[in-house]
């Protein structure tokens, strides 16, 4: 059973060394609070709604820069904890990739690159070309995407797919029309992407005006089947639960149904023509 | 612009003949109140909650029954109109399946043969094999899956890139757990199936208790943008709904953004090892 916390932070674009120290206080409360994986938003060192690349880029981190080792010593103080966080990443190919990093007291575990950019995303970042980040960890298989790729419902299958107990998602989700009563669109498609997959589903989302842009602040935790265990709502705040793996392995639904068993991936792969 | 109505009806397992009377009032109803498309629930003529293969076969109609020659006589009586409804289907293989027709003026169009089945369903029916079906109308492309199958990203998906303007899903949704003020799971997926896709999604659900089994009376007509136009809720009734397949055919997110165009398909290709 692992104890989680999702972080709606508020990074202000350019602003790395104070986001940076949000994002580590924000990490050290969470472990306090006796957090065993704390997940924070989308790009959350470096804010998110740039003017040009040289912006994006003068804020970038490589996927050894000082503050994970800073996060890894956080993440020693507490066993088997997990720290998952969004940054603007510069490769070493020179390219700037919208990330996320996995982190525990070893150090970091793995990097994401967004796959699926959205809108002027695709002026600032390159694209990644790897499957959602699968890490095994002390509290089941500890998944990563981030944001819009969570929109393609491709995408969460080949997460669930590969064992994914807990997919984190790293988000910022710009604020749309909705009709009074109604969830944020994007925490609906978490929502489901958990019930179709009977998989656990942590999104962090963000808060505070950038630039004129306001953020549906959908922070959300929802268990493996399919219902919202806990949400942050407006500001700066934390969403919490309990999960359990074993409730994302078992993907049975009745005596006769189970949503991997019942898929039906020749059909699919026949009539998509590939 | 099509006028739709998702109608949810009680049927009665073994009783053909009231349930055909019954439905066939019911399109009557609807056509007479304006309806363009009409959507009747799955296995609207046989009942659901069979005890036995025979007891299904015993209910189980030609694809040429003379009911949907009575259905088309309906149509013919409205320019372009179009119903669909689910039946249980005795192949000329004499195997028996859980179907759904389209069907205008001109007679059958088509019949789909659901291709997930159920829990149980898997005792009484054999499974479809053949894509979402997909007409081309008046009111754009209209298409045809049944109830199980919309639990299934890949179905929806490959439903929507077939050009689907229109998805219409017959089903019959058992009762399940939901907490208070929580939509029916299953609208929730349909919900979330006509956003990622931009495609609107009439599920015409049933009611009325059959041996024992309750249901979710979840009939809801899902605009392409997401948003639930209309439902029925508890009972007998009708939601309606005016769509317009162009809206389903612009896949446009933002300047930079297609739900289409920023998928991913060869990667999805090769992480799927196919």
């Amino acid at each position: 059973m692992a104890r989680v916390a999702a972080v709606q932070l508020a990074p202000v674009v350019g602003r790395l060394a104070e986001n940076q120290a949000a994002a580590t206080e924000a990490i050290a409360a969470a472990f306090a609070a006796g957090a065993d994986i704390v997940v924070l938003p989308e790009l959350a060192t470096s804010g998110y709604v740039f003017e040009s690349l040289a912006e994006a880029r003068s804020v970038a981190l490589p996927a050894d820069a000082a503050i994970f080792g800073e996060w890894a010593q956080l993440a020693a103080g507490r066993e088997n904890s997990v720290v998952i966080a969004g940054f603007a990443e510069l490769g070493d190919d020179d390219l700037v990739y919208n990330s996320a990093v996995m982190i525990d007291a070893s150090g970091v575990l793995g990097v994401y690159r967004k796959v699926h950019l959205w809108n002027e995303e695709k002026r600032f970042f390159q694209a990644g070309n790897s499957a959602p980040l699968a890490i095994d960890t002390a509290h089941g298989r500890i998944g990563i995407m981030i944001c819009y790729d969570l929109e393609f419902p491709e995408w969460t299958r080949l997460a669930a797919l590969a064992g994914i107990d807990i997919l984190t998602v790293p988000t910022n989700w710009p604020l749309v029309y909705r009709p009074t009563g109604e969830r944020v669109p994007e925490v609906q498609i978490g929502i489901v992407a958990a019930r179709v997959n009977r998989m656990a589903v942590v999104c962090a989302d963000r808060t505070g005006t950038e630039r004129g842009v306001e953020w549906s602040e959908g922070t959300t935790i929802v268990g493996a089947d399919g219902w919202v265990v806990d949400a942050v709502g407006a500001g700066i705040g934390t969403a919490w639960a309990e999960l359990d793996a074993a409730l994302s392995q078992d993907k049975t639904l009745t005596d006769f149904s189970d949503v991997f068993g019942d898929r039906r991936p020749e059909l699919y792969r026949e009539l998509s023509g590939g």
